[in-house]
């Protein structure tokens, strides 16, 4: 499948490497078509399926397209993808709005409104599913590193889009307890959790890899 | 030892009741002294070692005191308990910032604020400590009715306080992964997270009980 990654930081990185892995053509897009990031990837992995281009190449060249973008900054570079690449996609966001201006780590949006919420009605024709953002970028496309099936979730209106979704965290990256919160509004929960996510990877520094397990009796 | 319960709803009766038959005399306080849910509660548990008045009566009789009322209502419950009655004292802040009045639920405070910091701040000389908002009440005096050592964390500024909740948390109600997140700015996490625990409410909504277990590798 061809698949667009939006962003070239760890996540994107770590996202397209994988889904190159796993035989698909991917293109990592980034602001500047010639970013050295993107450039350093792409011949490191080689051959003619690890490419490289801007947001709008990203978005055009996705069958699927992920949003691995800084939360900050993600609806301005899906603007510069385009309403018109991402029209009938699945657009996997991935991201957190952290607002790092703050004195301690804050959400530039929370609590009535959310990322995951903004980019669906900003991209009414995209079919956005909220994912894989409550975790550490290595454990995102490789759950086993942490024993016990921990959990993660997904939020979305449309349930076409939110069930390929699932098997693609089941069948490519592993995940085994994957919970479908429901439509995009849950995008709140799992975008506020990441407070309290910071405050856990404090106390627990001395392992980056740290996820939650929902329990019931 | 004396300690004093604000609210009579389920959380307040539930962790008063507990104490009770812990041995230990509780004063169930609300808005009006005569209120008939704690004038019931008394009269159930019997004997002279429960009973019931006013938030400040509940304030004044508490060596420790719990704060079990609406988030919404909790500045104003504590002020009618008086600051005078809190000073130097414990006060363990189990409640809530839920706004009913939104569409979809949301926080009356949260992100850059949690009702953890401003109670404290409202009550600079109380020894504020922020816990058990994270699950439902029943879970909070039982935590083994989830198998599998699932988690409560602490928030708070005073570090002798903390120690002395933990001890509460671990030998009174029998929790053995109790996690000390840091200073009441931590409260920010725990009290978003629950708009994560809502939705997951809803989706395991024939079980009740529900609580989080962190993992790391």
């Amino acid at each position: 499948m061809e698949i667009g990654v939006l962003g070239t930081g760890l996540v994107g990185r770590t996202i397209g490497t994988k889904l190159f892995q796993l035989g698909h053509e991917v293109l990592l897009g980034s602001r500047d078509e010639a970013n050295p990031k993107a450039i350093a990837w792409a011949k490191k992995l080689g051959g003619h399926h690890a490419l490289y281009g801007n947001f709008r190449n990203a978005a055009a060249f996705g069958e699927i397209v992920f949003n691995c973008t800084l939360g900050a900054a993600s609806l301005d570079a899906l603007h510069q993808a385009g309403a018109e690449n991402l029209k009938g996609k699945i657009l996997i966001d991935v991201s957190n709005p952290f607002d790092y201006s703050t004195e301690q780590l804050s959400l530039t949006v929370c609590n009535t409104d959310s990322l995951g919420e903004q980019i669906q009605r900003a991209f009414p024709e995209a079919r956005v599913v909220k994912t894989l953002n409550t975790m550490n970028f290595n454990l995102m496309v490789d759950p086993d590193k942490i024993p016990g099936r921990t959990n993660v979730f997904v939020s979305g209106n449309d349930l076409n889009a939110k069930g390929k979704v699932t098997m693609i965290l089941r069948d490519w990256f592993g995940w085994k307890s994957i919970i479908d919160l429901g439509d995009i509004t849950t995008s709140r929960g799992v975008e506020m959790y990441m407070i309290l996510w910071v405050s856990l990877r404090r106390v627990f520094s001395e392992d980056e890899r740290l996820n939650i397990k929902i329990m019931t009796s």
